[in-house]
């Protein structure tokens, strides 16, 4: 039976029927098979988000499903494909569209904010936003593809060479995400993070990996690179303490990628900008080629995709995985089967 | 008779006897023609940088010169050439020069700040610091050179290409070179600046220029752009107000160039950089590159060099150049003749 997991405001979670909307010509009606719950979600969930979105809510965006119907019109897939979703719909007006960059278009339809996501049972979809993913990805990995675009995206526009020093400041999914790609694209990386048990899941996957408020994490890096300085900072903590860090890390005409979600304005040291000639960078979503990035990445088995997989759960658990995701501790990626 | 002025401390400027210092191997002697008064002259003056520098100090970098003796092996000048300095000494040895990077070297040596400047009638100097300039070129203009070649290197690390719409924040002499060589390079420049005399002076070369304190200089940059925004920012006034707009001017993926000496930390829109994907660089004095370029763009007689110029003074006038700095008002580049 068509289930759908609706929020409905002030951190309710309602479990119910869901629809199976039949998909019009351009369009594909997915079975979802898996979803991660996003940082995002959990933001929607504490009602910061309520002015923007429409209640009741199905979310969800990290996602793997079959095709289970196609609309007319739609030749690159048949039913029973295995697809995941870069869900952005833009506008294709917008001055940003106009200059190419539809991914940050001024009036984005972020599929699972704006509109209905994928914690349902079945999910109809504009077929441009699917991307094929081999059959030796499995559907639960496949969910991970989404959040390893992202971290492909920041990768490849901070022009990560092999061999660069990377600091990356806080360790959660995207850190951690953004860690492996860098380090597969030839990074040494050091992890920043405060949560003992990300730490520990860092150092488990390879990183030289530091609680900042136990270890002096400048000295670490001016010792790593022999007084120079990162090459490139990618700051995911979206704090002071890493805006305030970030610009003592960087080697001259050094990179600073702004990925978190900054929910107030930091000071920020305009003068060592200057003095050192570094530069910074926002980076935000993901472009086609990301995802193409993701599944190859994916597919090819070089990631510890499985370590960053808390558990999986019903979707029935949605509130419980909320719960958890706000405790801390020891969370990283948590999915949901659909 | 050689004639010099020192920084005594506490806003103290004396007129006295100047050294003539003989040239050693890979030096050359200066006659000193004019020297321009710059902002951290004045900055000095008032005691800001008493910690850096040492008392009594000859100030002045923005020179022109003849040379008058060279010393031993020094192959590619001739007594009475027309010259300027680039007045840099990089170490050579630290990561920055490493890098490549040495006119931003950690242990940089900024001639007539860390060691003896131009504001004396003989002043000996590393050959290697001396670009020749040609015959078309007064020394008058000459002495224009360094700052202009601080706006070359700003222009060029900004990328600025044909039809670029670029905002200038701050029409003083840094802001206005760089308008003009932004123009130069084929943008639509707009400057905004509060002192009037500067805004009109900025509108007499032909800019459009705006009091934001008056008008609505966001609306103004989305009108000509269409809403997108501009394509490049050179924040040049060092305020809180310049970082907090500049961010709000910028297309998506547009770039906020910090040519300004922020003297406290600002707060920085952080989640518009990540929203936007938009983009920041830090830019410091120059290279020589950027020194052979403001030589050809001011010798091929394309700049308004005169109308930048507020008077030629004599050296004595010093300490009446700063006073009338201090006043703002109508003062763009003060020339001491030395």
């Amino acid at each position: 039976m068509a289930q759908a997991a609706y929020y409905e405001g002030d951190r309710r979670i309602r479990l119910g029927a869901g629809d199976a909307v039949d998909p019009a010509p351009g369009e594909a009606q997915l079975k979802v098979s898996h979803c991660g719950i996003c940082g995002t979600d959990l933001h929607i969930y504490h009602g910061a988000m309520d002015a923007r979105v429409q209640m009741p809510l199905v979310m969800g965006h990290e996602m793997s499903a079959t095709i289970h119907e196609l609309g007319a019109g739609v030749e690159d897939f048949e039913i029973g494909d295995h697809v995941v979703v870069l869900p952005l719909a833009p506008c294709n007006e917008c001055p940003a569209c106009a200059a190419g960059h539809n991914h940050i278009c001024h009036n984005l339809n972020f599929l699972g904010i704006d509109t209905p996501g994928a914690f349902q049972s079945y999910w109809t979809v504009p077929a441009y936003t699917l991307h094929r993913v081999p059959a030796n990805l499995s559907l639960k990995h496949g969910a991970l593809i989404e959040p390893l675009a992202v971290a492909c995206h920041d990768v490849r526009l901070a022009e990560v060479q092999p061999g660069d020093k990377v600091v990356v400041l806080g360790g959660g999914p995207i850190g951690i995400l953004v860690a492996l790609v860098a380090r597969q694209a030839g990074a040494d990386v050091i992890v920043s993070e405060i949560n003992p048990y990300r730490v520990e899941l860092a150092q488990d996957l390879g990183f030289e990996a530091v609680n900042p408020s136990e270890a002096d994490l400048i000295q670490l890096v001016m010792q790593r690179t022999r007084g120079a300085g990162a090459d490139i900072v990618f700051e995911v903590s979206g704090s002071q303490a890493g805006a305030a860090v970030m610009t003592e890390l960087l080697r001259t005409r050094g990179l600073a990628v702004i990925v978190a979600i900054f929910a107030r304005k930091p000071e920020v040291d305009l003068f060592r900008f200057f003095w050192r000639e570094l530069r910074l960078q926002g980076v935000r979503v993901y472009e086609p080629q990301d995802f193409a990035d993701a599944i190859d990445l994916a597919a090819a088995g070089d990631l510890p995709l499985d370590e960053l997989i808390t558990d999986v759960r019903p979707l029935s658990a949605l509130p419980s995985g909320f719960e958890d995701m706000e405790k801390g501790g020891k969370v990283m990626k948590i999915l949901l089967e659909i």
